[in-house]
């Protein structure tokens, strides 16, 4: 019944494997359909390999499963919260992803210091604060996405403008409108994490112009963007 | 005889140059048959490409080769003391990898950092004492065994809820149930190592939070555990 | 009618995902017909996957497409500001590659450290001033170009003796006698940036010594070249 | 005539490119037939994609070409100087690969910190002096080689036991009983030399227990050697 949905939910998760964002069974993508207020996600610990698209789970937002016979990821508890919380996100991806993790163990934001990161992200990307022992002693899925949310609106961070956060202690999950284009932000966040590493080594105080950020971002996500076919 | 042990063994030793944990002919899987007390090991110093199954070795607890016409590894007397101290283990792994040799080499513990560690392993991996001059000088490869052995026991860890080890000056080594178990922890040690790098260049003091380690770890490993598929 | 030329820049193109210095679409090549005044360049936004030598745009040097029906890349300003200024320059390329990206964010000259180095630039690799906030404003991608040039001139850096400049905030632009050549620097940049990240953080005063460096640039590059088949 | 001697330095040239260890055409591999006294060695500045047997130029010990019709490296001289001074050397290699260059761009011999190093190399990787100006200025090659044999010769290194160097500013070189095996100690080289980097940075004062460094460097090596299948 959900086989669209399905498809491109499957599609999403090989670009996982495709582009070295995972170990393993590690790392889940879903997309939600609005209308019908089922989501597609990835099937728990099932290994990348071999995965087809009758192992892709649809949940409801409760989290009930809709359509699938295997149990949806962990994660699922997480990607509900972002998706009710974030009315403009069709799709979320998590992973353990080498450089954004090593950023998120650390507990510290990771800094907009280049284009690179501007064309994509307006603005430094979140860490959340961690979560309390009673948290996460009790739905601590659900927890980690409403601490996500927490933090984007404490901030008055706009979830579309800077499409991921890295959790503390734990990894990133991003976001789009749509799992392909979630896995493409999951993509360059990567990217940007491994190059802030090294920036910050390099020149510990530096910080990227506001102006050259706005400009970036705006090229290509402003209404005058220019970037692209358009 | 012991074809099937035989065909297991060598199909974990291909896995080490497929996750890149090997250089040339470094690195080494051996699996136990606990019933009839002998191990299948990768012979010494063989190439990967065009090992066959006649090539893997099987002893026994002493070392005494029961099939097979080729030396088996160098390091089989240290497998054999990781099978003989800790009854649950049923395959070891032996590897160079990069990033945990580095923290074997720097003779540091590899703190647990986040939730990438804390799904596999239990608390900090440890890093052996380094062997005396006579530890060295005789049964080397024993001793290096016994010294692993000692510091699960001193430290009073559970070698199933830390399944790897770095010796001093040396380099890792990594075991589960079966040898195929035994080298996917050896390649989430690779990646939690070269996490854990990083991590401590960004934030020095940092380390995981306790409840956080044990929410990940129990999900997986616990009794009440609701990762994947069972 | 440009088809050669086209061709040409389509090969460089797709010269950068084989050597990794591009993620997505990022990045694009140029190069110039001198005696016509004509640049064809990579279309803005187009995936490396499936390009084709029709996507490719001819522009003249005020920007004015020529040939083609889709967008030129939206550095095109920038590449022809270069073309301008620098006479003896016949291709150019922009990319965001890891290493010299790392060290545009540090906003720091690349320091030239070895032979490495010394085979392909004659010097220090240039970090730019940052732009102002009025030259961000308006006509950004041509003040990128100027920017490149003032640092060239101030400097008085020959460019065909020091092919790259890195973008303070933004990211490197190599260039060379042809499209292919310019792609060539390119990657001998990543390399070298990457070295000197590694070196500096080992030894962070060193320099190479002057004779030394004259003496691998003059031996590739001087009247006397001897390196080759020439 | 010298068929087999130049079939043995391209299949080892082409191992450049397959292990990593270069880019472009940097790097070249020789091997000298002791009786003839002639050295079959890679073309300068040829690519390896299509590099044939009959590209392979053979020098005599003086460096003239003795068969081939192409020019042979501009490093030969330096190969030569080695092979004169080191009567064991079957084989010699030069190459940028990138960690190695690192240490002797930072003019710092690479310290034995573990076994992977002692397994290959019996003690601390020497770092060359400078090349004085007037030794960079005439002679250069044969200079480089000449200083090799130097530091040997003052620190009393049996170069057999550590069969690679780093010039100073420049590169490393490798070598062994022939082609095949230079190049298999220029793979080591790399991975030690990257292992060393991080290792240093965790652990500035780090080295290993030399007891250690015997031990792996005589199982493999020493007239009781006990590692592979002799």
């Amino acid at each position: 019944m959900y086989n669209e949905l399905k498809q491109r939910v499957l599609d999403a998760n090989l670009k996982l494997p495709k582009y070295g964002l995972v170990t393993f069974t590690w790392g889940n993508v879903s997309e939600i359909d609005r209308e019908s207020g089922v989501i597609a996600i990835k099937p728990s610990g099932v290994e990348y390999d071999g995965m087809r698209v009758e192992h892709i789970v649809v949940v409801d937002l409760e989290g009930n499963i809709v359509e699938g016979t295997m149990n949806p990821s962990s994660d699922t508890a997480t990607h509900i919260e972002i998706y009710k919380a974030f009315p403009k996100v069709g799709g979320v991806v998590h992973t353990h992803s080498r450089s954004a993790t090593i950023w998120a163990q650390a507990g510290i934001d990771i800094p907009a210091l280049g284009t690179t990161h501007a064309d994509y992200f307006y603005g430094d990307i979140p860490c959340t604060r961690k979560l309390s022992q009673a948290e996460i002693a009790e739905d601590y899925e659900k927890n980690t996405g409403l601490v996500i949310v927490e933090e984007f609106c404490h901030r008055r961070i706009d979830p579309m403008a800077v499409p991921s956060v890295i959790v503390a202690g734990h990894a990133p999950f991003s976001w789009g409108i749509d799992a392909d284009d979630a896995v493409h932000n999951a993509v360059v966040l990567e990217e940007v994490s491994a190059m802030a590493l090294a920036t910050r080594s390099l020149n510990s105080g530096i910080k990227i112009q506001p102006e050259l950020s706005d400009k970036h971002y705006l090229r290509k996500h402003g209404d005058n963007a220019y970037y692209g076919q358009r």
